[in-house]
């Protein structure tokens, strides 16, 4: 494979980045010390960041669209959780100096697709040189109503507690990837690969929770732990029934074949799914809003006067929550 | 010398990060998904991110803290450069498995009084592994009034040029850690190496520009470098004399050593100085601006209609307009 190598940072602005700013005044064109950015009135900056490291959180040899979306997707599932709605994002790129210009290539197709798709564009960036690993830093910007923004530490004793999706398919994913599950059929493992690949971030069910909701969080370590965070900060507890969790047809079959599985299921990361509680009079609007956004809202339990997440059912017997998440470091 | 290893990741953020948000009601104690921060009514959100990785951009033995306040601080100035106001940053971090505890504290030490000294906290962070060198993102937020920002592109034909405080000794820096300059006196080369590590990112200065500047930059990729960018997307060009050019005491004594420094001062980067222009019947308020800010603001020439930037003076002879800037890649 002949590579082609990067272009010098004026041309590589302009070549793989200025495209994907160039609807966006507020960028400027990447032409000027920073991007200006209007919050309408009545709301409030919503800011976040994540990091993705070649080796690490993404293979080297993955497309690199499927990176730059997954990268751009993980901060906008953590805009969801805010009930913000996107409006743009900063990227921060080091990169190897034998860098093909066409992962680069590959990689603002990705972004430009998915800005696309979430409405949010390219504000500014970043370009270095690395000795290392690339290593992809991404900060993405909401706007949400003032006081409306959807925290975790706000859930209410009572609560019942719902998530979006399907619970676990991120797990299954991984398992896939590594060569397990040989029970599934290719289209199952290849739809669990792509859950595990491309977050669906929930922005529409993020925005339409302000006001309903009273805590919500997105599912990145894990069901278990990430309801934990929840109550962790609320000073609460949570009940949970395994046999309520929402799964997809894939995570049936799985389970089918071997039910010791479930563990996997509620303790994985990577689903990206919204977990949120409300008053338990608020269930029939969380109905309604499922059907309004084609999207399964699935009740699984409720926020309790207790310490720590208990999930009941004889069937999670086995679930070990003393290590419920995928630890970062 | 003991290394003590990092704790694993919510500890991390426990113990290193959440004292850097504590006062800052919209980082949620970095518990939640993202930061609420509020920008004022009648205000933009102006945004800008960089990156720095270890071995390319500093020194592995560094001091941690110095790294951390020009990592916040090139952020800070491009905020300045903008017109506005430091809100909050994110910080986007990965590092070594084997990075020493002492280092983290660090450079948390140095985050935290710089944001003390610029009004300007922790809002939200990610923290990965890499098997590669350490490589630290910040994206620093601000705020500008609406319609105020200062621009890269607004310069007009017949503006007088100003420079603030003193112009080249970043490079003067630069070439002193390098071991060269020898001439100096130690408490000149200190000056020059503290001015290179440690940006004064001119943020009141900024502000004040706000309605007074018709266009701005910070000088981070040197003198004539950032002058083009202003020539090139306002569609002017520019006349500067040398000899104007405000200079430090190292700078002078240097150049009387050696006259061939002066196209290293004008060419070298990282003076994170601001370069305006404003109307010549505004000359005026800069020599008042000057006053209140206790800080040089000095007149080094005007645009033009032509294209490029032309430096005039005998002096400035042997300079190489060609080759103007520090290129990144």
């Amino acid at each position: 494979m002949n590579k082609r190598p990067l272009p010098g940072e004026f041309e590589l602005i302009e070549r793989f980045f200025a495209p994907l700013a160039k609807d966006f005044p507020g960028a400027l064109a990447l032409k000027d010390d920073a991007a200006v950015i209007e919050i309408a009135p009545g709301h409030r900056l919503v800011a976040t960041t994540d990091a993705l490291v070649a080796g690490v959180h993404y293979l080297v040899d993955d497309p690199p669209a499927l990176v730059a979306r997954k990268l751009l997707r993980v901060n906008l599932s953590d805009l969801a959780a805010m009930g913000a709605k996107a409006c743009a994002y900063l990227l921060a790129l080091a990169l190897p100096k034998d860098t093909d210009a066409a992962w680069l290539e590959g990689f603002a197709d990705g972004l430009r697709a998915d800005a696309r798709e979430f409405e949010c564009p390219l504000a500014g960036g970043d370009t270095v040189v690395t000795d290392g690993p690339a290593t992809l830093a991404l900060s993405a910007l909401g706007q949400v109503p003032e006081g409306g923004e959807l925290r975790r530490s706000t859930a209410k004793v009572g609560d019942r507690i719902f998530v979006s999706g399907s619970i676990g398919d991120g797990a299954l994913g991984l398992k896939a990837l590594n060569g397990e599950l040989g029970i599934l059929a290719q289209r199952h493992r290849d739809y669990t690969i792509e859950r595990y690949r491309l977050p669906r971030p929930r922005l529409a069910l993020g925005q339409r929770l302000v006001g309903l909701a009273h805590a919500a969080i997105d599912i990145s370590d894990g069901l278990i732990a990430d309801l934990g965070h929840v109550c962790e900060t609320s000073g609460v507890g949570a009940e949970i029934q395994s046999a309520l969790l929402p799964k997809s047809d894939a995570a049936r079959i799985a389970l089918a074949d071997d039910p010791g599985l479930l563990s996997a299921l509620m303790t994985g990361g990577d689903d990206y799914e919204l977990l949120f509680t409300v008053a338990p009079e608020a269930s029939v609007s969380v109905a309604g809003l499922a059907r309004d956004l084609d999207l399964p809202l699935t009740p699984i339990g409720f926020i309790t006067g207790k310490d720590g997440v208990d999930v009941t059912d004889a069937e999670a017997a086995g679930i070990v929550l003393d290590s419920p998440g995928f630890r970062h470091f």
